[in-house]
């Protein structure tokens, strides 16, 4: 499908991506780029990418597939230091889990003939760096694109058949749509996890070790707080409208159920949560 | 250690103490109660249970243990209602997720030549119900005795010893400090979980089905959410001051992230997030 492929950020989603890739020749050559050499030099030994740089101006002129993996926010800005290098014909994808403030920057920046398809594979966890990636991690995750009327249908047709090829049920999604969803099913429940390690944290009672009480649920609704901060920052920066309305309408949820038990009225908390475990039990 | 054992809600946490007291030989009879026979049936198959009763004034009179395992403001009143045939130097312990109020109302009520530890041992998990009992639930997990001043010390040793037969690591603590400890560490997560599942099920975007985008981070989050609702209503309710201040403390800290992500104040964000994530891990 590519001759050369650059990988910028050789992690999770783009080493595990290029890792796929390699094993199913769907590309023949895959460079990496980075800030750290030290991740590159990981990428390279577990195989994800035959080589790498480590400055923009050197990414290769005869790169046909540029994916970027890196946080959110850089993906515009690194695409720009990248352009005057890239030749017509060149597609650009990324792997951001926010849309629409990457499609409408990568749209002002590019010429016509580089074509830009972004893309959201939901596969991420809270394990980073080359490190964490691994073969088949698309398998059976949906991967959203979300197209513009401006998007070349070539470019965003063979972007299907990619993530098709490494696994993934791939469906379109306008951007803004897109950044709604993921607001409230992931954004959210970051600041959630992240605000609930603090509330911890802060939490003194007459010097006993509060960790070592923390048993398997404590556990669960925090394993993503150990997430990347950067990432995550990135993140409700990028997607701020939806993730601060997703957060206003969590936090008027918590501050009923406050009202509730500062009232002792055991019929509302019992009817919250009763709901809360019925639609919990169909996710699944 | 013991002749004739009543064990009056027969669950994931009454359940299981009594399989490992049947395996260890540590009780000869055990009789189960609670107000639906279908949970007894399910438990006296699985042969948690010897025999059961469903009215309290059927409790047999050379009860030795009577162990209560029922939703945290039912344990009080229930054992009231047993009080009647309750003969001197019975002993009379709980599971309760909840001590203070527990300890307070037990000493009340019952006279002195009847003697109540109270108990926690932290082994729950969003399972219910005496399917869900299983053997060696408490190997290696804490079990949190609440002795007081009037604890006689007979009985503390003996429950001590019991809980370490079955394999718990125990320790005692004062019973208001213990519902500090675990109104952080457990009552708010599953206020937190709860909550974060209704604000989701709240949020209509374009009619889209939201629970099929929920991934792995998601559901993590909001395992906790399966709980049983009534469970945690009473304990909202048993440990109200202390639930209530852990979630005031809580709102503020989203609050504050709110007020960052709004603001676009990116270091603020990756400082309280870098934070959390140091602390999860640090938690294992």
């Amino acid at each position: 499908m590519f001759r050369k492929m650059v990988v910028a950020g050789v992690g999770l989603i783009g080493g595990s991506l290029a890792l796929d890739m390699r094993r199913r020749k769907l590309v023949k050559q895959v460079v990496g780029y980075g800030r750290t050499e030290e991740n590159l030099k990981v990428a390279k030994k577990a195989r994800l990418i035959d080589s790498y740089f480590l400055r923009e101006a050197e990414i290769p002129t005869d790169t046909d597939f540029l994916m970027l993996g890196t946080p959110v926010q850089t993906i515009v800005p690194l695409t720009e230091a990248f352009l005057p290098r890239l030749q017509p014909g060149c597609i650009v994808s990324d792997v951001g889990s926010v849309k629409a403030e990457i499609v409408r920057g990568m749209e002002k920046i590019l010429p016509p003939d580089i074509h830009f398809v972004g893309a959201h594979p939901i596969a991420g966890s809270e394990q980073w760096g080359a490190q964490a990636a691994r073969a088949d991690l698309y398998v059976n995750k949906r991967c959203i694109l979300t197209p513009t009327r401006r998007t070349d249908p070539a470019a965003l047709k063979k972007m299907e058949l990619l993530w098709r090829r490494v696994g993934a049920k791939v469906q379109t999604m306008d951007a803004v749509q897109h950044d709604k969803v993921l607001g409230i099913v992931s954004h959210l429940p970051h600041v959630v996890a992240y605000a609930l390690v603090n509330a911890l944290d802060q939490t003194k009672i007459d010097g006993i070790d509060l960790k070592t009480y923390c048993a398997g649920g404590f556990k669960d609704i925090t394993r993503i707080a150990g997430s990347r901060p950067e990432l995550w920052r990135d993140i409700c920066l990028s997607n701020r409208k939806a993730v601060s309305q997703s957060l206003g309408n969590y936090i008027r949820n918590l501050e009923k159920l406050k009202r509730a038990i500062d009232g002792g009225r055991g019929a509302v908390l019992e009817k919250v949560f009763a709901r809360a475990q019925t639609v919990r039990e169909s996710i699944g």
